[in-house]
């Protein structure tokens, strides 16, 4: 998008354009998607003109007529975009001033390219947010049914992907859930930025025309009409907000799938996907690869990038509407693609996990993983922590060279530690008891998972 | 940060940490700054710990008189950092059952490191977020009152760098304090997100102990406790989008400063910037050169480093706890400093620029800027856009050949273009009489710039 | 790319791929531009695994004749990429099989697409370099011919955008030579990391079959076989180190586009850029704006998000192969289509760029830009340097009340500041003078611009 | 570092600068590190003048030894820094002309801080660039010896994570040395572009002294001098390309940081490390994190974000000096820094890595590894790949149900599957017949690893 046309432009100018700058500069080949909210842009702005007695009734009437036949053609795939004509602005124009004649040429008036296309973009934005919304949420149902369902399931909790303390997988669940809750918080705060309408900015500086600036924000369904001209024309923020929201996805989305392809590899082995969101290898037969965790992943590189990029973009520009802007589309438009194709792919596949039980359990078990809960056990018999942890310590290793877990000694040998430890000690070192026990506010406990459930529903509702 | 320590860890361990690596893994060099958050926290904490019975009113007292005994030790510099205790939390936990022997080793219990560190820079964000909040106002202060008293100055206006229209000084500051008004807005989003509680989330599952996770929340100033015991240590959504917002912060000063420093080359020669902003040259003694805006804008550089360090730090990282989190301090602690410097020269300066009227109105002049005020004068009298501008065309063609700009021409000379053009053609050729017709919302005549000065001054008591 | 496929895979699956999921990871709609090489690299092993007596005469015939016809369909255009066949390599290979019948079968043989598409990008991108190389240096070839045209022209040297020193403006395009200098020894240097033949790497671990690895990389011209199967097919170096170099050509691009838009603008006025590199407004008749080298200067931040989207991409990946990777490809594609483009612009518009010699010898006269060589001056007479500053600061306060440059004194009025100043210091106070003055290596003479022409011409020849 | 000076500049100044700028635009905190090459390039320079008849003989023996006096100063921490002479340049020049009078003001003929600071970067980045290339050596000797001993040792290799086929851990290891061995090569490449003295450039036209420029690079080690004024004092190429090498030495060291967490996992449980890398956990007495490797992982980001930051810093830098160039050295200082702690951390702790064999070679025999190498047995009796992938399919399913990996299946179970199958199928069934049958360059058989052992100490010699 810039201010400027492959038209003719009066003696100002001694050639055309060279063929190669042309193809170079325009931007039809990208923004054409926009098509649809150029025109809902352009329909609300001509009966702002009608209103405003810029233009008349029948020229109304056929600007109105002229756009939804132009619509239907480009849903049907009749339209020839040109190069020539630069971007969806211009081939939009061009076509209604041949099925309308001059009436046509009268819909530019009190607007500019500038203030048009960041208009479309706002639409465009507002609407895939509002898509991708509803996506989140979708697999955030996936998860909170999948958490209520495993909230008794006991895998190992790890710090330092080494074995820490027993978890139920239906906590874990939730603590995805809560990621995407903040990503859905800030897809809203970021919706706020979005939905103001700078149509009527014009150029850069207003109009002269006795323009209706709350009648068109308003018929577009926007907030309110933005504050400043050249603000409107040069603001790309709600842009670059968008992607740093869409990294932070991406980043909760690569954390997921690092944990899928991790647990579907032999040696966690705690979970499996369903085959039809795998792929096999032709040439090893006993491959199962977990392609969309991984994809996904891969795929989060690609939304940093976008970030990147708008914000080198808009580095040291001066205002108001410089040409570099028109790099804005792409990396916003893949942005919102990657993000709608791997939460559509995740909303997919989360309600299908299979949780391997004993497996997560005898992980669990593996890993010496209540320590914590012995030494916890001891200090509430009034031990100091130190030495708690001193006398857990020693029968760890006891337990490394006999290969038992704490759970598995008997009272005999565990006594041998300390002598405070009783038979009770038991309810602390079995994997039920050391989850159960975590049972306040976001802890561990089967209990406190349905609650967390019980609260998402709650809010969803 | 991490669950780990250089203490004795019982017969696990059969040697001691490498001295470089306890150097190479140790945070206190930086993660001191937040002594006063640490200890603040360790009260709540403590004060919980008595009322939930775990801690007597006698060990409670004495906890907390060592802990405002070693705040005071390190505000009077009294306090020697020690590599081998690794962090803040283990440093000053040492400290204080040196002072206060076994009540200090009580302390710890039903918390961790993990859930210790992520509310410490929780509460040490939160009240950045406030310092820089106050001078992000101070700042749209500065630019309200400049813009008041430049709403009438006349500048080009600019796009793609090239005169386009006459705007009014103060409504180019107005644009700037709007790009302001968002960054606002995005901080007290954030800043939403930054006031949860993790404490008593311990190492990664909740703890055994009877916590009151609601009393230290609200001690504490937390708008509620965190969720997810797994989430609240794993999570550091909030320093990403903290620097987020930093980035876009910094964008915005970076075309400030790329408008400055344009401004006051010899070329533009807009505005000059006091002596006490800028530096000469111990070589060329003509020199006054604008350091704190191409500072600034050179600065934006960090800023984003430390976004994509951050993002590049949490991709892909697996649940719950991992030593890699220890690497947020850094970037985050130099994004807030960054800000507030930023911020703070910013403050200091906007206030004492001093704008070059004549020679902005010259510029304005000189580039044919009233030329779509010409076009849309002859529009308003019945031509067609598309031969308006053909007829300006000629104009401006016949006025670079002469030297001369449209509202210095006779009427006898524009008449030459068209007979419709008549006498009261120079109300909308004057610079004047070009902006005050902008006149409607967000529109650049100074009349709006009067009422959008009055609503920033309602927005901001 | 993947070591899957939609195809059976014997009885390990249960169900096909999901219709979502396969769209989602196939690769196809981007990959297909490997097509080209694709084919070249399965010719050569189909040709060493004849000579390594795996395919007979007849199977090596029968798979190049099914190749080259592969080859034409789709130069015709009359292939239909399938998504259920993921990417090219299957794509081709069923092709093949269709068109020749079992020997295509073989073709697969002691490979794997693993290897396949690490050899296919990096045929693909060793000739992409190569077109990029020529490009560059025809950019080059006409920065040192307008240098030459310009070695005489006088222009105001800038730093911090202030006017400082005068220097020649064929200098000042050699310094852009400098850069693209470096560009260029980069570009050949990563060609040297991207010349080696993965084939032969199969899955990660090489293969049983009596491959020659020596052979397929001489046929294909790469300098030798890589030295690692897991490093083979998990290194994705080249792709990361090409942007690298991509992003600096980007860079100095950027600010070689930031001085055009400076020096078009009515401020600067120092250039005039070809009409046919820049567009009109359809709003504004006056206006002629830079689109070349504002957009240039827009997509640099493309390429920087490019490189971020690579390095996220690869960190913390595990080896060998996994489908991540197959996000390496648009990244590197788009890198390599914005810097062809990019350079042709340049290239096509650099030798058309017209210097206003007035307007820029004008622009140094008035800014004191010879205060360094009457300090200088002053210090050839014996003065110290801090004492000559002092006098000709006096100097300049002077000229700028007075509204005369230095060189616009008389003898009388500069002997009033020292009476060491002499008739001949007119000699330095002259922009020709100083300019002439800095005759040494890397100097602005005019002198030094042509010997720097020369060499450039005798590097290129 | 920038022209300019926090004293007098004679009459142009009318106020001094304000105290919170001074420390805003100083330097002196962060560039004082260059204090050695600072003065080795005053060295250089001095010498120069004396040669070229600008100093006497007395002059330059009291610069010189006034230089050393201040460098041994410095070493013993003598020197008060000081924030109003901004800088290191400044911060020893005021001390010189302290120490010996007029003859230190004469020191600065000929040069600018512009010219001067980029040499000292220069001279610094390449001892620097020299200690990391001996570091990255140091670890590569590390590798090999280590895969020496382990050439024979098997694990499964992995692709998506899931076992693939057998390897052995030797040739992993090698998979990591040919990483460094690339980013070896560009360490050195990078030098060469380091390694040219922009010392005389002055502050961006050159000089009109006659100063030599080819007899200070001599002096200073530089293999020439720049060959461009403006170019030398505005080019951070250096800067942004050591980072982009370091960016990928950063990605190696968290891909090979990624596999070593999880080997040291229970899951994995390939390999031990030293307790003295590791720490444990103050809370959970059965920890032993692997605290070295994630750092490192985690310190991926810090090197990715300097290099992000030096890019956008220069992006549409107009030439020659800005003050924005001050922030190129706390990103470049810092990732040196980390480059040095990573690869030292490496250094060390690789050669003491304890594979566990028996682990390794259970989980390889697990994951019917050699599902491949019975196909292409069946492929080489002469049955079509498609078919032996079907048969070997079934097998799998066999095994899978029966628990079964197909080494452990009799001779009569897998003529189930095929009658062609005789037993010397168990030749290429055990995972040794399996690792030695890839005996190709490249190829994972133990021979392979001697060989490439070979080659590298080869290389290194």
């Amino acid at each position: 998008m810039s201010d400027s046309s492959n038209q003719q432009w009066g003696g100002r100018f001694s050639e055309g354009v060279d063929a190669f700058v042309a193809r170079f500069t325009a931007s039809i080949d990208f923004d054409r998607r926009l098509y649809r909210h150029d025109i809902e842009g352009s329909v609300a702005h001509a009966r702002m003109l009608q209103k405003s007695g810029i233009l008349s009734q029948d020229e109304l009437s056929a600007i109105v007529g002229g756009l939804e036949g132009i619509l239907e053609d480009i849903e049907n795939d009749k339209i020839d975009w040109s190069i020539e004509l630069e971007d969806i602005h211009m081939n939009i124009e061009a076509r209604l001033t041949d099925r309308i004649g001059d009436a046509g040429k009268k819909l530019h008036t009190g607007r500019s390219r500038n203030d048009q296309v960041a208009t479309d973009i706002r639409l465009w934005l507002r609407e895939e947010i509002d898509q991708l919304g509803a996506e989140l949420k979708r697999l955030q149902t996936g998860l909170v049914d999948l958490a209520e369902r495993e909230a008794d399931t006991i895998m190992p909790g790890f710090t330092h992907l080494q074995t820490a303390q027993p978890v139920t997988f239906g906590h874990h669940l939730m603590a995805w859930y809560e990621m995407l809750v903040r990503d859905s918080e800030r897809l809203q705060d970021c919706r706020k930025r979005v939905n103001v309408s700078p149509l009527g900015a014009a150029a850069l500086a207003g109009t002269t025309y006795p323009i209706d600036r709350e009648f068109t924000a308003k018929s577009l369904g926007f907030d309110r009409p933005t504050r400043n001209s050249l603000d409107s024309v040069s603001d790309r923020d709600f842009a670059i907000e968008f992607c740093s929201v869409g990294a932070l996805i991406m980043t909760h989305l690569s954390r997921m799938s690092e944990e899928l392809v991790l647990w579907t590899s032999a040696q966690f082995d705690f979970i499996d996907l369903p085959d039809r969101f795998c792929t096999g290898s032709s040439i090893m037969p006993q491959k199962k690869n977990p392609d969309v965790p991984e994809l996904v992943r891969g795929k989060t590189g690609r939304v940093n990038g976008h970030l990147i990029s708008l914000l080198t973009l808009m580095k040291s520009q001066p205002l108001a509407y410089n040409k570099d802007n028109q790099e804005d589309k792409e990396p916003l438009f893949d942005t919102v693609d990657t993000l709608k194709d791997c939460l559509r792919a995740f909303a997919d596949m989360i309600p299908h996990i299979e949780s391997k039980k004993d497996s997560m359990e005898e992980a669990a078990r593996r890993g010496f993983s209540t320590a914590t809960d012995l030494a916890d056990y001891l200090v509430r018999q009034g031990m100091p922590f130190r030495n708690a942890h001193e006398v857990v310590g020693k029968a760890v290793a006891y337990g490394l060279a006999e290969k038992k877990d704490l759970s598995e000694m008997s009272l005999e040998e565990l006594a041998v530690f300390s002598d405070t430890i009783k038979e009770d000690v038991f309810d602390v070192l079995t994997l039920q008891g050391s989850v159960a026990a975590r049972d306040h506010i976001g802890g561990t406990a089967p209990n406190q998972v349905r609650l967390a459930v019980k609260a998402a529903r709650g809010e969803e509702s």
